[in-house]
């Protein structure tokens, strides 16, 4: 069977060498989510339209942690980020109370390695921080599922998710 | 309507003052988890019974994680944790080629304010963690469900999901 | 002359010992400005009003700062913060084409020593960041007097800077 | 109007785009100051001196700051700074009791984008530091004006800052 | 056999859990030393005499990394340190040309476990500093023995090492 | 005399401009070792054959470590690793009771500077760690001697060390 490639002889942990690796403009976009109640939803709207901005707040976390994830995720390898993005868009089914925030982070680099990592780090930590910020008014919420929706660049080629 | 505790009178985030809460014993526990192929399930499964161990580092990914929670979530009050412990499990149906980790991540302190923050984030970076590892065997892994299973401690007492 | 309390007997820098003193409350607030020019002023306020909130952003920075101020200033000493604000107010007197933002921060905790150095970092980091936000627009701003304009608790007493 | 640029459609901030750009040679130069009383200016004159200096902790936390740049001011992109130097001098006018600190920081890099912050952000912790140090003989301290004196490189040309 | 305490009933680490210990105050005092050449030890002395002074940067390194120790060493529990202080001194046979720097660093808190591994840390730092100023002078320079000296405070009493 | 490189004509510390360097592969490996008590290292070698693996933890630290290089060593240049690895092997003489902890770290990069002092960093970060999980079973540990073992890579050429 094929091996884990983050393993040693020894069976340990390692930070795989890429020093072979082409350096390439490469760039990921992951999304997550988080369900919130129906007082949230209006908590948060509110603040969106004017002051008091949930989404402000976890845009920057989630660029600030993008920007530590090779400190965070310890077999990452640190890369040169030259851009980051994240949106966030209600997705709200009312009569069944559906209420749902859709987080997508993008990531961009030039450098030796896939910038995946980094997008999913982005969007968890935007769930978390929308957590963070609305718990007082209910801590029922869900975050994700988190997934990577699509990558570009490196010899593996891309990657697409196909929606079910 | 009720209002964001984290906005001051400017419509601005801050960091809550807790300066008059009481300092009592708190604990949370946090799930998360993570889907992955058949091949993926096989190469955690033979590292985990020996060598080549993917959650002893998702392991170590999400205590240090813990303990960074109030750099990463930008109005989490830093707070000295006890203690820290994670657990994984197989969640599998071969039959449908269902193989998921579960994750439960628990953090207790002494302290001003609660740890739910900090057991959703090592959780989630535990999950992060064996994405990164696994990544290069498929990149169809989907995070999460995350969400707070129980708190204990705190002035609001505690909490207790209802699993549907 | 009285020595300088941060060096030991070989003149060397260490974290003074605060083991002898006692856990009181205590706060401080620091100010600090950033002078810009009209057409960054007329920026900013088209986005305070709605989205593009440059002083959401460095809110955020300040505030996570503050909670990084011991691993920023050398011989500080780790604190756990109890509460974080920061306030930004415009400063114009059109007919001189000044435009300056004031800046406020204040920081709360129940700890052996004093939060001066966390409100005055905090203030600092919110300038930084809206130079950095600003930048394209015109890199002659400035930053700054940036002061301690009070402080509350420990040993020594309060103090209040009297404003000339 | 222009508009600022870093937001993104939705008015949230985003750390900007820079795949583009080409990596050029860039040097920034910023300056601090902080002004102390007569007792102060002793102390730390006698401590450059010989033993016990201030400048020397000041200058060590002025350069890891620069390299933290990143991680503390949100949409700041991550470089490979290749040298930071940090200089300082006493300028005095004793009749008038006036006592200040000049500080200039000095940051190159070969990157994609300035480092125009990691230059202002070494002199304003290098002013904090020495605060910090000194703040037990005298908190009505004053650091700045702070700004940005030069920057060379990039495709925006050079800055060169007109002294008043 | 007695079993490691850091590690759960899966086998895996955990950061054990400290809630039910009391809060005493605490020293540790750790020491480690660095071998140099000839030249390195006449280019250091020269500098703490009076400028270029190599230690004063190795204790500023040291002190900052006793405070990052929970960041670093990952079952580490995160505690408020009150104290710290490195001592530097030399320990020279010329005749064998042996010159080598004898390092002490000691950490106080009051906290529910113990500072070994923050004044392990703080001496380890203090010697790799020296050895990055030094190594442009000679690559051959060999860090410790390094150890704990002594500890005081918490349940099970105090450690003093006996030197052999 | 020669003069140490990392400081500027006021004598104080730089970090030392590299700006002029070219970008070529480097490699580091360094040495560092443990000596543990007979309980410590069958409780160590039991974990490691199967589960409450302390190497595993240290090796995730080391190569977290080792990506840190440059924020706990101030005049490190910040470089993007291409690959980390670490290995543990027993040197033991069971007659005289000696059970020590061989470890090596081996860095990799493309980048302006060596990675001398991110193996350093990591060999020392895996002996602190150990120390951390087996401190419980005896304090008497010693850690060290630790050293460079190879370069390669950078104008000044290869560096081997000679086994004495």
């Amino acid at each position: 069977m094929s091996k884990l490639t983050h393993f040693n002889e020894q069976g340990r942990a390692k930070m795989v060498d890429v020093s072979d690796k082409s350096e390439t403009f490469r760039t990921a976009i992951a999304k997550s989510s988080i369900i919130v109640n129906e007082l949230i939803h209006a908590q948060i709207s509110e603040g969106s339209n004017k002051k008091g901005d949930v989404f402000a707040v976890a845009q920057v976390a989630a660029i600030m942690a993008a920007k530590q994830t090779s400190t965070i995720i310890p077999m990452c390898h640190p890369l040169p980020l030259t851009g980051i993005d994240v949106h966030f868009e209600w997705n709200i089914d009312a009569p069944t109370s559906h209420y749902e925030v859709s987080i997508k982070a993008e990531v961009k680099t030039k450098g030796l390695t896939g910038v995946e990592m980094e997008a999913l780090t982005a969007a968890s930590v935007a769930a978390l921080t929308i957590y963070d910020m609305c718990k007082a008014a209910g801590k029922e919420m869900v975050i994700g599922p988190t997934y990577l929706q699509r990558k570009t660049g490196g010899k593996n080629g891309n990657f697409e998710r196909i929606d079910s």
